[in-house]
Parts: structure tokens; sequence; C-alpha cells
């Protein structure tokens, strides 16, 4: 059967699919999300068949083309190509098995996921995916296989050094900008550190968005290469590089339901560790209301499972379950953050001493990981590399090999509007609450307006007078003011007794 | 935010979709499936939101718009709209709640099925709620509810008579018309039958293709009314009436893992059946290798959640499991099917006598329930009806009301090509495979060619010598002859020994 192809000038971002007319697929007796086999020339590629109902979209006898398959094939608008009806991939089947209450094996997985890489799969098809491991959990040896299955599908990095440490925290506490300290301090002690993250999603910002604001963070694979055989270190954006990319897939499907299912969690972030050959990992677990993980319980039920994985992947994994009811630091969003951590490292009378506490504890456990510290002297070595301005010094070693964006510490860009937020009344701040206080930084402009965010002069304990100044709010321009002071008319994140 | 409308030419079939440049996206801090309320003058509408990589197919300060979002706000390319962030419709949560493993509230499932026939559901979304009932269940209230949101978000027919009676068959089994013959037949009794069908997707025909080789079979509302108004009876696709729309929308999302979820195949059926304000409802449940119901316990607790979903609906629900061990009648594809049932109505010596007692037995049943016979007596009256040629009277009266498409029986029209199968040796027929027959029947052309099919000579326990005529294969042209004869070296449907 021959067609005509139609340029639809639409790209999918991934799933391979194609529009036919409904009285074409009447006449091949094809239905809604079939399998199809495309043939132009010596190319060939699998798409599904959606169909239309108007001819102003795919007149009969034409076949309406999505970007990737137009790259597939080689063709453009105009060319005639032949399409035969092809069996669904063999994913197919195990994620209808998976869905039936099955375990999967690695050889299936190692399907599946392949599939999903290659846009095999419709986005149904995925979550249903998605939808069974959650709704029946995964097995042990299900996460194993799915995390090696989306290392394998990805670009990973040679191996860089006989140890590599990376660290990881589950986000959800603002502030918490513990990597982009923790980095520089080990790097000085010499360590590999090829810390790739992602850019922030629904928190005020993460640590590609803060390092942003001192250098780029955007590197392809080459360049990032020659960055780490240089200077042994790097904190880059982790998108730019094609690590573990089946795991953005399947994040994009769970984003609609805001799901967060255990197994995918667990493999998702294992497999951006392992992708870059870390050998020792760090997973930082914050616990508090508002937060990710929000019981003791469930901390130390996925600490285990953190661990157990690390086993199976030949991986040291540590876990700490740490603080997470109130924010971390006193900046909040990119710059601030990153201005708070800056402070840090170069033991500024205005660092704040609890991020300090915790970037130092942080990167004391990773130094007795990699006997770069004997038992019990981590956090002592860590804070000499601190104290001594080793740790300053690295981090500006990084920042230029980075390509800086600034030259010195004030040369870092706030909002240029402000405004203060005063206690309402007198007592004693009892309450802090991340997710409120992450909204407001995020309708003032972050992650995007990297000199947005809030400024806190108080935390948890803090006697207040009314009138006092509890935090400064910064916005790149009035408008976004003028809408956050609205939010905050209903603020209710600093409980003040 | 302001944008302007760029028209891409596409109908989504559905949801509501929009697709925004990357740029704007990051811009207003809008994520992929985030819902947005679009304004147009007077006009809103809420859509969701999809990101365009490429400025190809929409470049930053442009809204791509498909058909349905560009019809809800009456703009066309070029207008300008202004857009704002919109929460997630409520559903998605009690999604996520079905998900987690709870049971829906009649509110919850309600506010659901309201959500997706307005479009404001995504696939991705949709798919979600499929996977949770298919993976959890769904409890008898659940099932109600679905069933009587579905039958509310539709257009129910106003109440047609005291006593409505309806009939429908789980398929599975190749020649199984027995619809087409009960119909005139409770018509002839005097009882109000307005039948609808789906056409077939699976199967070489179902009611409505069948139909439609006699007659018309798609009519719209207002013509339906007036056709039951004036005959009693009908037998027509129901896809032109807008009977329980949300139903073709949950099918087209299952169909992609041949996903038959309990809960749903019980609120789908009933719903339609609910829908033409049914009061008696006949099940047939035939069970057999290759039907959709292949063991006789799964039936039987089929059977008991169709009773009890019938009493919950307050309508009286009889089921029958029947033999579905291989083909019913002799003709398998709609012209074939349509003849086999006319001979049987007309008492004519070439009629099958298996389908023929189908018949009259699942008409016998409707009578009694309805006290047209008294118990005990309704295949006596059935017979009686077709004996004295009431039944045949009946079927042309239908026929020429819903606009006759032949004459006489002898203008139905089959396949000019014809090929015979023969017998590979001479024994007895032990087994006919529903599935392999169906298939081939399928490559033949059914149920696009009406008169494409296969015609039985022999059933199971028949004798045969080798060389004999098994089936005589109709296809409309050589090529599809050409085709089958291929798919028939493997054919494996006929076990004689």
């Amino acid at each position: 059967m021959k067609l005509v192809v139609k340029d639809m000038d639409i790209a999918t971002g991934g799933p391979r699919i194609v529009t036919l007319n409904y009285q074409d697929a009447k006449l091949y007796d094809l239905h809604h999300h079939d399998r199809i086999l495309i043939t132009f020339g010596n190319k060939r590629t699998m798409a599904i068949v959606d169909i239309g109902e108007s001819s102003k979209a795919v007149p009969p006898g034409k076949i309406g083309m999505f970007e990737e398959v137009l790259y597939d094939l080689q063709v453009r608008g105009g060319g005639v190509v032949t399409i035969a009806l092809a069996e669904k991939p063999e994913s197919v089947r195990y994620i209808k098995q998976k869905l039936d209450g099955k375990q999967l094996t690695c050889h299936e997985i190692c399907v599946i996921v392949q599939d999903i890489i290659e846009g095999r799969l419709s986005d149904i098809e995925l979550t249903y995916y998605v939808a069974a491991n959650y709704a029946f959990g995964m097995s042990d040896k299900e996460i194993v296989a799915l995390t090696e299955a989306m290392i394998a599908t990805g670009r990973k990095l040679p191996k860089l050094a006989k140890i590599v440490v990376d660290k990881h925290c589950i986000g959800g506490v603002p502030g918490n900008r513990t990597s982009l300290g923790v980095v520089p301090i080990l790097a000085a002690a010499g360590l590999m550190v090829p810390k790739t993250s992602s850019r922030s999603i629904t928190s005020p910002a993460g640590t590609a968005d803060s390092m942003e604001v001192l250098a780029n963070v955007s590197f392809d694979r080459t360049k990032l290469l020659a960055l780490l055989k240089k200077i042994h270190a790097c904190m880059v954006w982790g998108g730019a590089v094609d690590l573990a990319p089946a795991d953005d897939t399947i994040i994009n499907v769970e984003h609609p339901l805001s799901i967060d299912a255990e197994g995918q969690l667990l493999a998702s972030i294992m497999a951006k560790k392992g992708s870059v050959g870390a050998t020792h990992v760090l997973i930082d677990i914050p616990v508090g209301p508002g937060t990710k993980v929000e019981t003791m319980e469930h901390a130390q039920h996925l600490k285990k499972k953190f661990e157990e994985l690390g086993h199976f992947l030949n991986i040291h994994v540590k876990v700490v379950v740490t603080n997470g009811r109130e924010p971390i630091g006193n900046g909040i969003g990119p710059a601030l953050e990153a201005r708070d951590v800056m402070w840090i490292l170069k033991n500024h009378p205005n660092q704040p001493l609890d991020l300090r506490r915790k970037i130092i504890q942080m990167a004391g456990i990773l130094l007795e990981m990699t006997g770069k510290a004997k038992p019990g002297h981590g956090q002592v070595v860590a804070e000499d590399l601190v104290h001594t301005g080793k740790a300053y010094e690295k981090m500006w070693e990084i920042i230029k090999a980075q390509g800086a964006k600034i030259k010195k510490l004030d040369d870092i860009h706030f909002g240029a509007c402000t405004w203060d937020y005063l206690a309402p009344k007198s007592g004693r701040v009892r309450d802090i609450q991340n997710a409120s206080v992450a909204k407001i930084a995020r309708v003032a402009g972050c992650p995007q307006d990297k000199g947005a965010g809030i400024y806190l002069y108080k935390h948890c304990g803090d006697a207040v007078q009314k009138g006092e100044k509890i935090f400064t709010l910064y916005t790149e321009n009035k408008e976004k003011m003028v809408y956050a002071k609205k939010m905050l008319e209903q603020f209710d994140g600093f409980v003040i007794r």
C-alpha cells in the first residue's frame, strides 16, 4: 500500500507516530495505535498509527508524519512510502504481564527500556508500564534490572579514576544547596567528582540552577570529559550528556499524576550515578513535613533499599537521613543559594551555619568512605579544607574551567525589586513550612529568574518582635513582586507563637 | 500572557491540547501536561500543554491549537488569546487515589467520567484510570457508579415503552449472528426492541455490519426515534447516536494493551443498555477456546456480576452461558451471515439449524422474561413466529424502514472470487478453531468487504472424505484471494482425525 508523505511540522519528542485518514485506515483495516512498517527507498521504520477524522489534516492517500519519522526515513513531504501492518513490539506483552501482577525478568525489562529509548512505545503503553510498577511495586531484582538497563541504553562515561564519588539529595527542602559546597571540598581532597544534576522542576533551585549563576553548566560529552580530565570535578546539567535517557521519558509520564513510584525513584537515581561510573555514593534523605519523604519509617525503608541496590550494582552506597523540617541556609533561589555556599567556602561572617554544618557532615562521610580520612575524622578533614581556603580555591578553579560568569563574589546579580516581610506579631518561630516558602520563591520567579527568591533572617526557635524583618523577597521586575505579594496575603509558611 | 494562535490543522479526537514553544513554556514556568485556561473574547476553555522543541512547529509567541480548542474558543489562526495557569481537574486526584488502591465514591467516578467526556483528561491520565481499575479491580458500587455516570453523560433515549428489550453477546464466535434473527421475532411479538450495536473491531462481522448488507444502519437521534416510533424495532450502528460516549474514549485507551478489565466490560455493556432505556436484557456468554470467556468458571462469575449489576440498575437481566467451541451457522462474514439469518426466518431448506436453534432459544427466553410467553413456552411461541412467516415479514418491515439496500434475498452480493478448501484427509472433524477461522475471514476482507468471508459445509463431528469441500472462501478481488490462500497454507483451524 503506497501513500504520499505530508510533513506535519511537529515533533512528538519520542514516540514514532503517523496519522492516516480514517478512510485509508478502514480500507487497510488499521486501528488507532496499530503498528505499521514504513519503507522509503532502503530506509524503514516502525510507527504507531493515529487516525484523523478530517481530510483537512490528512486527506485520503496521504500519511501525516511527525519529525522523528521523517528523520528516520530521510523523507520529505511529497515522497511516496510503502506501508505494511507490523506486529506490536514484544515489550507490550511484557507490560501487560506486569499489569497482570507478574514479576518481569531482566531480559523483559531490558526489552522494555530499549523500546522506550527507540520511541517504539506510545505514551499510553508507557503509562501502563509505570502504572503497573506503581500499583504492584517492583521486586529487588526488577529494580536492579531496570537500573542496569537504563545505564546500558545511555552513554556511560568511561572509567575516570579508581575512585569516583557522587552524592544525591532527595529534595523538598528549600535552600539545601549541599552539593555545591561538598563537590569543591572533595575535589580539594584529590577526589574525582563528576557531579551531574537536573534543573529544578518543582523546587526554587537545583544544583545546576545555582551553579549556572557562577558558570556555564551545559557541556556536551566531549567537553565534559576534557573538563574532568583537567580538574577532576564538575557541576553540570546532566541533560546534555545523554546519561540514562530512558529515565527522562519515564519521568515525563509520571509527571501528570505526580507519581513517585519507589522502584522507579531508586532506579532513576542509581542509574545516573552508575552512568558516571561512581564507585562511592552518598544519598541524603531529608525528612520533614512537605519534603518528599515525610516519615522516619519511610526514610529508613528507602535507606535499606538504596544500600541493597548499591550492593547489587557494586557501588558503595551510604544513606543519611537528615532533618528536613525547615529550610536550610538563608538564601532560597539560584543566586541567593550560590552566595550562601560561596560565603561558607570563604569563611565569610555572613555564612549560614546550619548549611555549613551539613556540608561539612556530608563531605566528611564521603572522605571517610573513600579512605581520604580515617574513620571518625572525616568532618575534621573537611573542616580543615574549608578553613584553610583550599575548598574555596578549588571552587574558583571549577568555576573558571566551566567558563566563569562572575569574576568576584560581588558580581552575583540579585533581583532589583525587594520587599521585606515583617513579623505580624511577637513570639517565637515555631514552624517554617517548606512547601509554602518554596511556592512563594517560585512565584517570585525561581528558578528561571536567577536573582529572584527569599532571604531568611529567622529560623525555627528564633525569637521575633512584631514588625521585625522575617525575610526579604527578591524579584526581577515589579509585576512579579505584585503577584508574589498577593500570594503572601494568604501566606501561612511562618508559624509564630 | 498573550499569544498568537497557530492553527495546527489536526484534531486530537478528544483531549484539549495546545502546543507552546519551549522558550515560552520556560518563561511562564509551564511544564508538559500542565493545564492552562485560555481566553478569547468572551470564550474560554481549559487545555493541556504540550511543549515543542522546534520553532518550526510553534515559534515563540505563538500557541499551536488543535481543532477541538479552536472550536471551543471560536478562534482562527492569527487571533490573540490570553493564557493563565490553571489547576489540574479534580478527577486527576481521584485517579491517583484509585492507583493507590482506594475505592472511589459515586461522586468521584461521576467527576472522572464528566472530565473524560469534556476532553479534560490527557490520554496518559485516562490510562492511569484504566490501569488502576484493571490492577485493583472495581467494587460492585464502583461498577454501578461508572455505569450510571456513563449513561448520564450521554444522551439517553426517552422512554419508548413500558417494556423495552435488548440483548448482547460477548463475542468471539464466528457466524454467531443471533441478534439479527432475535430482533424481528421479538418485534413480531409486539415488543419494543431498539437494538444498537458497534461495528466489528476484531471479528469478521458484527450485527451492524451484517444489517448494513440489507439496509442502512447510520441514523442520527431524531431519525432513530422516528424509526422506533413507527416500527418499534431497529438494528442500527450505535456510534451515531451518542449513547454513553465515555465508553468509546475508555475503550480507545484499553485497545493498545488489549485490556479487558472486568468492571469496565460490565459497565460498558450495561451503560449501552441503560442508555436505550432497556427494561429486560439478555446477555449471551459463549464459552470455548478462542472466545472472550474461555472457562465455565469465568462465565459463571460474569453471569453473577451481570445479574447483580442489573439488580442495582433496576433492569431485568438474564445471562445464558452457551457453547462457543466452534463457529455457529455456515456463513462467516457480513453478507454470508445476513443470508443465513434470512434463510432461517424464511424457513428456507438451506438454513443452518444450529444458528436457528440458538435464535429460537434466545428469543424464547426474552418472550418469557417479558410475559409474552408463559414460563416454559417461550421457544414454542418463538418457533411459531418464525414458522408462520411473521418474523420474516417483520424483518422486511425493518429493512424497508431503515432504507432497504436489497429488494429480495437474491440481491445480496457476495465476493466475486471463490475458492474451495478441500479436506486434506479422510476422517471426522474433531475441532474448528474460532480464532483461526476468524483470521482467514478478516484477511479475505471482512468486515470492510461485505461480500467476503467463509461458507462452511462441515461442523464438529461431521465425517469427511479426503478431497471433499470443507468450506468456500469468498473475496472481492484476486489480490485478497492470493493473500488469503497464502495464509491458508499454514491453516490449522480444522482438525480432522
